[in-house]
């Protein structure tokens, strides 16, 4: 299998002129020249076929999602992305797979200005690695560690949109309405930037479910966290389910939203008015995270729980 | 499979304290203060059990090789190697083989000031992906393109070992003294920053035979090279399988040495003696790579062949 050949075949469209790459793919590394006095936030995922897509999925969406997930995470720190370096083991070359792939990965590439500059393709089970570079200003960034006692926990969107979608496609009722947030997750970009320039310095994305992930930042700024579970938004399907008396479990614990979860003190409150975030709950001393409904009664979700009861 | 968890435990020694790494492995992007004023080289590679290893061999060689050819990648462009991130995909959870994988990674990392600062772990088939970043002063990159009519041929340390070790082993009757050379790779990466400050500007490593490579070069440069192979650099295992009346054609065309083949004008010739470096032919007018034995015969080379005849 000629790599280069491959690569350059399917993502040369994706090499656009950038005054920041100097040698793209097809040499022994790219070449980049960095934005001065920035800071570089670097993430790698890799996503492999029966565990993090179907096999037979739509290759527009698997390109899609292997550059979401990576975007995700640069919106999680508050990083503008600049560079991918893309790993693609398949079984065999399939020309028709490749070319959608391709398109599905160059159309989110295009609409946040990322630049594929390097990689490697080879034989193997279908597995695409992408390893995602952007760039912040020094003290912008947005940790995992830095929520503090008093903060309100907030998120963006809606939640539980992706796990009621699989859940349905898997009983072979597909929810037409949902379908998008399972298959095309557009990350939160722009709002991980904005959030970063407000000064909000607590932040994880959501993509193990915001109990677990809720958790991560818990357990790394030494906290606990107080969720509202009737502050959550909802988007109208999920709140037909709730009606409808489904298990609220899945929709805090189901993963693959690709919202933002972030802490804020009270004095940037207010500057978070039309940025779309919802104020679920509060950091409290302690640690773990409680789930409390309406009347005050905790929720039990065991760490594990991760699965629709149907 | 706990992610984190697992990089951490078997990662964490590696995230030795460095000015450059704000954040390491653990937050959802790791965070780097670059050098002011360098351009940044970036390289991805991935190694999959059966294809570019046995699934058997021994971990620590997987985990030394898996950093090494992305090293050797740096090393062709003349960049300091600074911070990787690792994905690795695994069938199941081996505590035995993550501690030996790890030390392989972590001794050769530890050798070039490596850090590791982030990636990925999932289930999957054996597979492993390094991304790494090194950086360098402007204008001292090694590039494909760069190669000119009139400039040597050079190849740092000797061909052809791994070629041969691989082919013992493969019969049974493994090559105590070249066995290093395919198990534990030393990329140069000292020679390529040397090579780079002397003002060399065409390089590439040799991970799929000097003919492939050195074709490459000639491709992305316009012209084509004369190779003099009773000038080659052989160690004295694979002069006597030469002697023994051995088919030169793998040693020419074999590939992971990961040695580094250059081209530079006379100008430079003179700063390169001591380097350990062997000018073994010359970049033409034309396209193509030529091998001349010792009475100007050219020598049959198919482009796909790499086998061993035996």
């Amino acid at each position: 299998m000629a790599e280069f050949e491959l690569i350059e075949r399917y993502f040369s469209a994706l090499s656009r002129p950038d005054a920041s790459v100097l040698l793209g793919v097809g040499d022994d590394c790219a070449l980049l020249d960095p934005p001065q006095g920035q800071h570089l936030a670097m993430t790698m995922d890799t996503l492999i076929a029966g565990r993090h897509f179907l096999a037979d999925a739509e290759p527009f969406g698997i390109g899609h999602k292997s550059l979401a997930v990576n975007l995700s995470d640069l919106a999680a720190m508050g990083a503008r992305p600049a560079w991918a370096l893309l790993s693609l083991s398949l079984p065999q070359i399939d020309h028709a797979w490749l070319t959608d792939f391709s398109a599905g990965f160059s159309a989110l590439a295009g609409e946040y200005g990322v630049q594929l500059v390097g990689g490697d393709t080879c034989q193997g089970e279908l597995s695409i690695t992408v390893q995602l570079t952007g760039y912040l200003m020094p003290g912008r960034e947005m940790r995992r560690s830095a929520a503090r006692v008093g903060d309100g926990v907030y998120v963006t969107g809606t939640l539980g949109d992706a796990a009621l979608a699989l859940d349905r496609q898997k009983a072979g009722s597909p929810l037409a309405e949902l379908q998008q947030r399972l298959d095309r997750p557009r990350p939160r970009v722009e709002e991980g930037q904005a959030l970063a320039a407000l000064g909000v310095r607590a932040c994880i994305d959501i993509s193990d479910g915001l109990s677990a992930d809720l958790g991560h930042v818990c357990r790394q700024s030494g906290c606990a966290a107080r969720i509202h579970l009737d502050q959550l938004p909802l988007s109208a399907p999920v709140r037909e389910y709730l009606r409808a008396g489904g298990d609220i479990r899945p929709i805090v614990s189901g993963g693959d939203d690709y919202e933002l979860c972030f802490t804020a003190p009270a004095r940037i409150a207010p500057r978070l008015a039309g940025l779309g975030v919802t104020r679920i709950g509060e950091i409290l001393p302690g640690e773990g995270v409680e789930l409390l409904d309406a009347s005050g009664r905790a929720l039990d979700l065991p760490p594990a729980w991760e699965h629709f009861s149907s």
